[in-house]
């Protein structure tokens, strides 16, 4: 059957960040029925989101202009504190230099008294995974009742009961629905404007999910709504994972049919994982940007391979603690953790033997395996699968 | 539901490829009972093809240890013939040098009197595609009526009646069933056994499916089978299509996510064309390495790309013939070619605002478009797909 298409309508012109006219023209906008969006996050990506999402609050009439972000207060080298920079500057001069965010971005480091949160009806969560636990129990009590947030953040926490995803755990400690933004977006090159994608995960209500689309998307940031909030949020965590596995091919030297096929078994064992853990995720899903095309950006650049191309170059004689501290300037690698964590799942539920790759990963990063086990260790591939047994 | 998975089981020791200890006591095996295997075509994927499967007919009772491969004779500039070197050599010194075939391996230039047919009952296809009918027509009424096929050529005949798949062609010339094996294959990969995969895709007979798995896996090239033979055959030719998307992207240098991107609205196309035109074909085809995995590769090396990004650095300036002269040795690009068939296609069925992608790049070929059209025009996605409608 054809599927039904339209052509794609313009979104009207690209908006006019920062330009003081747009800004005062748009105040006018303001009534009680707007949207007041807080960004809780300031780091690349976070700037990046505020930066995205203020150049539509100027433009659309259903957000009310000022976008407010919260920043973890800093004392600069001159002596100056980080959002008084932000406020004066209109950049984020430690995080996202050089990128004007737009005059509405209004940087506030109150957390403690929720002075980010209480008029907010829209929050975007997209700080380091593990703070979020900690975020969210400042933040209780203290946001509005109609609020809805969204959650750029990759990882998931591993407790006794299970992994918890970062939506669910922001959901159950607020007591608020949370949608997820995911997909192949490198900060640094959304923030000069070139093209990409990203998809939205949604659990039920669909208006929420498009009202987030409509806030983030651009005329080169093309957003997608898909009712799979797990799948979504799982492939941006699982990324990381195949992102190590790339990253020992490439310091082993492999080729790139090598690397390809380790790819797509990692792509093969995040869906079949993501399906196992949440029986609602859709196979369509990993046809997404946070699939198919975040893994692929993740595998190509992205400092979670470039790492493990070290760790393998050197023969996993120096470890990724070590390397970390080299080359990534006190950043830490999601990867090395998130493999630990799935691995405990996997272990847990005595799953080991049905994914071969993510268990090879986490072995490897901990010194049990050496990094040419990765290709050895990946093939042994459910047997089922040689005719059409494939998940 | 959990997959039901199984271990991968040993495939038994390494092939012992070339040594004639083992061809002389395989050839105990031999009796009527065997297949015989001729491989029609020498070049590069060809050559090696004829070694994968020669290693696993020395190894495998139920084949015959000689595998016969059909030259197209040429005079080497020492004045040997092409086929009396390999013989001689066990090696293709012309597009596969270095490279021991197995002893087992018989060039034969015989295509006109069959000689290369007559007692074969398994016939794998690898020519340039553009040879393929004509090398049918010889074949035609001068093979054994058990004969099965298997085609590994990437690409397809448009004609008036609609597009024709390599397969379809075989099936119909010669009255015969045909398989195809596609994946992420840089032969020259292959050839020094690095670890890679392969789909097989069959219509009806999974037990010849086995077959050709048997005959082709060895530990460093696993092969899956789908049934799904026009899915796996058009990824394989589609691929090249997104593969000079991709060079484009390389060539106005638009960083990773860009180039992710347009990978996946490229796999989105690549599903959505192949569905079209054949509705049994599955989404699961486009995760096996004939999709996903061989996209990646090419995207990331192979030919295409390469001249896709000269073509772009020279501002479309120079034509697609003169860079394939400069940069190919007298190679020809399949993608250009099959972009060109694809528009036909589209413009045949009024699918061209349904694919901009492949109908962007074929423009972009010809001159009608700049290079830079490739981001601005693919972005052009079917609206419906920014809730949950992608196809």
């Amino acid at each position: 059957m054809a599927p039904a298409f339209e052509a794609h309508q313009s979104q009207g012109p690209p908006p006019q960040v920062g330009e003081q006219v747009a800004a005062s023209q748009n105040n006018l906008h303001f009534s009680n029925h707007e949207s007041k969006v807080t960004v809780v996050g300031s780091g690349n990506w976070g700037s990046v989101a505020a930066k995205l999402i203020a150049s539509n609050t100027l433009r659309l009439t259903s957000f009310h202009d000022e976008v407010r972000m919260w920043v973890f207060e800093e004392i600069l080298p001159s002596g100056e504190k980080l959002t008084d920079v932000i406020n004066s500057t209109n950049e984020n001069v430690k995080y996202l230099p050089g990128i004007k965010l737009g005059k509405n971005v209004v940087a506030d480091p109150d957390l403690e008294n929720a002075g980010i949160t209480k008029d907010a009806n829209m929050l975007v969560f997209v700080t380091p995974h593990q703070f979020m636990e900690g975020i969210c129990k400042k933040l209780v009590g203290k946001i509005k009742g109609d609020v809805e947030a969204i959650s750029l953040i990759k990882g998931m926490e591993v407790k006794m009961e299970g992994p918890c995803m970062i939506s669910t755990l922001i959901s159950q400690q607020l007591g608020i629905s949370c949608c997820v933004l995911m997909g192949a977006n490198i900060a640094n090159e959304i923030a000069v404007e070139k093209f990409s994608e990203a998809t939205v995960g949604y659990r039920e209500n669909r208006e929420s999910a498009e009202k987030w689309v409509q806030l983030f998307s651009t005329p080169y940031f093309l957003v997608t709504a898909v009712q799979d909030v797990e799948g979504v949020e799982l492939c941006g965590t699982l990324k990381n994972v195949v992102a190590l596995a790339a990253g020992f091919v490439d310091g082993l030297e492999m080729g790139n049919n090598t690397k390809a096929a380790i790819m797509r078994i990692g792509l093969r064992e995040m869906k079949a994982f993501s399906k196992l853990l949440f029986s609602s995720v859709k196979d369509t899903t990993f046809f997404e940007s946070c699939g198919v095309a975040d893994l692929i950006t993740t595998c190509l650049g992205g400092r979670n391979r470039k790492v493990a191309e070290a760790f393998a170059k050197n023969g996993g004689k120096r470890s990724f603690d070590e390397l970390e501290a080299e080359m990534l300037q006190g950043q830490k690698l999601q990867g090395v953790s998130t493999a630990r964590e799935v691995y405990e799942v996997l272990s847990h539920h005595g799953w080991l033997e049905l994914f071969p790759l993510f268990a090879t990963v986490h072995e490897i990063c901990i010194g049990r395996l050496p990094p040419s086990a990765i290709v050895e260790h990946s093939e042994r591939k459910p047997r089922l699968s040689l005719v059409d047994g494939s998940i």
